[in-house]
């Protein structure tokens, strides 16, 4: 598959620090053709599985070919490998700490290569910074159409990450909040299949911390201003919103808090879904 | 006429989450070459009149032919529809709320398209997030040269927004802060010309909650370091400031509420202005 | 030596005003094929210091040919000079205020011109965002091939800027925090180089408000989760930093207080370093 010249970047680095526009200065010094493309910097730092979540729900959108860089990398300058996943599709460069694992494990025919060829490094790896001195550099040479095979050596042995799982009892449906978006909407694991398997003909009882909703909404719109409802996101994912509010400031936790919190779904008597 | 390959983004997504960089991918899916150049995503929430005037204000420093995207779409998902608006040099794309109208109206010669036709859409619409399903893939659409007269119907009736307006009385000037920028300064709706206009000869006398400023300076450091001042800012509006200081951190209003904070303009006794 | 075509900014303007993508829209309007990139638009308004740190620190990672303007220019619209620094591969465009002393007096054969000829700005320079006005439309023309001599005339007394310096006492070596990164790292100004010819065989006794550390550790991950570090940063310089945790919160100062914290370094018994 050939690189389209696409590089996007997905880090915990914000915005403040100069290390977003340190590595695109690195990738544009080898590829100089490079169209990079911020998917977001603001992952909560160390965030791992926010990370990963966030990389699943927006690589699709992109076109055959791009180069997804994610860094969130708490034991950067470990001895935690490199890796670069190539898929039929695509490339993905991150940390081997579980970011990347859902891609890998959701494509099978994939091939792992743990980043070993310091030639397509910086000259100078420091122990800080590798999106600088590993990952900038490496995605600026496949994106010039570098082999990947030449650029370590193939591995099977990816750190897993374990995803914050939903539960299927019986009676209960049990996820949880993985994210609070801009808009305040809090942002559940529960899909919109896992909701359907579970309610069957039902309509549902959505319970989170001291709030109930008996339906889910097509759009914000469908109750009044001010009110809680459940629909499914754009991302496929079951939300808590508000129209023209913000959910988040609805649960008596702390903002940081609500991350993690348990969200309950039981069959309702009604058969509306 | 033809587009430049530009296509600016302006909306209320915020940078946390993933939502401007996965419209950036629908982009590029389909125009290779787009040049997708970011004017602020950080307009507060549902904000609708603030994303208008901030619209106002950058679009002119763009090409003839550039594309520009203005999503703050509070009623994504209700019957309200999608726009696009072609004047003689631009594009602009939006909901229609109201966002477009400024535009809308100072330009009679315009044509308002109902986005309509689905080919130029996602294959799947959801009813949250239209600035990937409809406005992203339409601007990309757009961006390689579709008709916009092919992308829906003409309609002569869009939504409008009633502007936070300025009063004229005959001894005074009113207006509101409609902005704090970066830097605390307060913007507020009264431009250059009517404050000319109103002052004519004389000297002024601003008031916004106790504060009273006596004249229009012409630069911050006109004023002693830590001084109030009033000026008429880069986009030629009157905004009150400080030297090397926050203007917003001296009104007891909470900073939430500043926006919308009377500005009064009285005819001092001095022919200075 | 020609331009690369990449403009890089770095400004204290925020991303939610839209003054970034504005002077995006200026340069295109004049060099269509400019790839601009952001450094950061967060340096703290006015911190002309930090600024400077921040660009000397990130230039060298863009290719030769570079156009880097920076603008931190709390006196705009006074006498203050807008200037142009040509070294032998890159160019700088900044207010004349001690932002690119760092960098022009580490460039002893780079040429300052004095930005002064008129048809290389808008037509309309207002007093308070030149970044518009004169370095937007001046790094356009850069870009496009125009030879900096015609834009000016060459001037040889820049304003400096007093470096936060540390001292070097017989006992010890005496530096500060200069900022504190996204992952809550306080990056000091004592640089490895400092630290190696201050410390010679000996091990180091790290001294900052009431914490003590005694060696300069590797990685992050060379301590316990939790547990207070010192190492050399990607940058270069001393940082105190927390092993997944956030140093800055280990400060008994308010977090707006921490820049500008003592940093002693003091030689221990050891032979370690």
């Amino acid at each position: 598959m050939t690189p389209n010249g696409i590089i996007t970047l997905l880090t915990d680095f914000g915005l403040i620090d100069p290390y977003v526009g340190i590595m695109k200065g690195v990738i544009l010094s080898i590829s100089a053709k490079a169209n990079i493309i911020d998917i977001t910097h603001q992952i909560p730092p160390g965030a791992i599985a926010q990370a990963a979540m966030v990389l699943e729900e927006s690589y699709p959108f992109f076109p055959r070919g791009s180069i997804h860089v994610a860094i969130v990398d708490p034991g950067v300058g470990t001895s935690r490998r490199a890796i670069l996943f190539v898929t039929e599709n695509r490339f993905f460069l991150g940390p081997d700490n579980g970011l990347l694992w859902p891609i890998i494990s959701s494509h099978p025919n994939g091939k792992i290569i743990h980043l070993t060829e310091k030639k397509f490094f910086l000259p100078f790896i420091s122990q800080t910074f590798h999106g600088r001195d590993i990952f900038a550099p490496v995605a600026a040479h496949l994106c010039k159409g570098v082999d990947p095979l030449k650029m370590g050596t193939i591995i099977d042995n990816p750190v897993r990450l374990s995803k914050p799982g939903i539960k299927k009892a019986e009676k209960v449906l049990v996820g949880m909040v993985t994210r609070i978006d801009n808009f305040g909407n809090l942002i559940t694991n529960i899909s919109e299949r896992d909701l359907k398997e579970f309610l069957g003909p039902f309509s549902p009882i959505i319970k989170i911390s001291d709030i109930i909703i008996k339906k889910i909404s097509r759009t914000y719109s469908d109750v009044e201003p001010g009110e809680l409802l459940a629909l499914i996101g754009s991302s496929g994912f079951m939300e808590i919103s508000v129209n023209l509010g913000r959910a988040c400031d609805r649960l008596t936790a702390d903002h940081n808090e609500i991350v993690g919190t348990r969200v309950e779904v039981f069959r309702g008597p009604d058969s509306v879904f």
